[in-house]
């Protein structure tokens, strides 16, 4: 840091040339999964393949899709609605449009989602896929196995596409994690002007899971990427759960959907407003009642 | 793509060695930017001295908040609320929690963000940082700009940190873009059992403003970040821009907080509510006061 000078600029200024980088890698080489299928095999021999054995410190952002299907999460389903209905703890909110019914709710992961993560495509005809019952413990196995596998300390990030309240689009978010911190909390560290930062807590997890989208793509047929170079977040426990990305109860603001909220409130206040207007209503007519008589 | 084998598999197979890379990057160099300050020439010094001059399809994402000093969006503010107030085009949701208030709001920018995105952090005490004016304008004219200087086909991402419903921390997303497409349209492509992705629009934008954060953190002296392989979304356009990520009007589920969608149908349920209740009251008391005589 550089301190402040005559006019009040401080800190920031960085040697020119200083680099911080980090490599994001998709790969193919991958079977199509199937249940059974032995993911720390599949993924690592990849990973072998393409050249790119893991390294100390790497992370490998893998899509939940082939983790359901080796988990064997491939239910029939006549009615992709029943599956998503099966999947939900709570209605956060719906809406109905010509295609159908969007229902955005918390599911038994507890992560709020359109469609409680109920897939139809890339399955065949007639069938659903389910999230992984507990992408945490699935990344944890998974990272588990690698590190074994490769002797090194790498983290394991379970990606999901997610939609945002306020956004337009999708964007690619953790679901489940293993040996690499999901929250980057920066609160008490201070800015190059001495403030403590208060309100910040970078979620890296998040943003591995986005960066692995960029290369990964949706339909590419490379469901694993590679972060090469973010290894400060990469920790020896494999307790560093993503579930603690995921806010719901009593700090969540919008756990209802504006319309639901709407209707419940305007429902509960219809039912007093209905009980003291009728009791004012009696004791009017009887007031005027008894003032005739 | 390899069809459907015996056991239901498809497509997917890749050839090993198949590789899909983004190099997210970082640098030093910059001084600190001072409201008159030309980016163009501070961005592109700190490239060239970092060794990056840029290639065609480069990405660069820019924190807003180096932007909004350069634009001279520094105000002084001793009270950080009032300026909040001011940036606020409509408030979404607001809680008291010991530490203050956290207000939700829609800004002048159009994005749904907490704080209006008003910035009391890296600014010398008694002044705060707004937003840029028109951040998609900010990302054009820094693209075209560094296109002239550099002779390539280059894209701008202008980023700032978002909080998110039903997610804990925050992650950098894009609220400024030019030569860019900030949205991947996935829909009416097929997945690898022929079924079409009905509902598919990747944010990159967002997502590329997330890897960008990965590497230029919250204090770091790097606000800068060049993301090199994701030329195949960067277009010959300036005009791409990240205010088409924004989701407001009738289409957001989320357009009031839980708490104060529940207040307000109280209010009008309640009101509805005691007139009927009122009328039902005096009607019953009548019918009362008739049977009795």
């Amino acid at each position: 840091m550089s301190g402040v000078d005559a006019v009040g600029r401080a800190g920031g200024d960085t040697v020119a040339g200083a680099l911080s980088e980090v490599r994001v890698v998709a790969f193919g080489g991958l079977p199509e999964i199937a249940p059974g299928d032995d993911l720390v095999v599949a993924i690592g021999d990849a990973l072998v393949g393409a050249g790119l054995a893991p390294l100390e410190g790497d992370v490998l952002v893998v899509t939940s899709k082939i983790i359901s299907k080796a988990e064997g999460r491939i239910v029939a389903a006549t009615d992709r609605e029943d599956a998503i209905t099966a999947e939900t703890v709570r209605v956060v909110a719906s809406r109905v449009h010509p295609g159908g019914v969007t229902r955005i709710v918390e599911n038994r992961q507890g992560i709020v989602q359109a469609a409680a993560g109920v897939d139809a495509s890339n399955t065949p005809d007639g069938t659903v896929l389910l999230l992984p019952e507990d992408p945490d413990a699935s990344a944890r196995a998974l990272a588990a196995g690698l590190r074994a596998r490769f002797g090194v300390r790498l983290g394991v990030i379970v990606s999901d596409t997610l939609g945002r309240a306020w956004r337009e689009g999708q964007i690619d978010q953790a679901i489940g994690a293993a040996g690499v911190l999901v929250l980057d909390d920066l609160r008490g560290s201070r800015d190059s002007f001495g403030h403590e930062l208060v309100v910040t807590q970078a979620a890296v997890g998040d943003e591995l899971a986005s960066a692995g989208d960029l290369v990964k793509g949706k339909a590419s047929g490379m469901p694993v990427a590679l972060v090469r170079g973010f290894g400060h977040a990469v920790v020896e426990s494999l307790e560093t759960p993503a579930r603690a990305l995921s806010r719901t109860g009593p700090t969540d603001m919008f756990r209802l959907g504006t319309d639901e909220a709407l209707a419940q409130g305007h429902g509960a206040g219809y039912a007093e407003g209905f009980e003291a207007g009728y009791a004012a209503g009696l004791a009017a007519a009887r007031a005027e009642a008894g003032g005739t008589e």
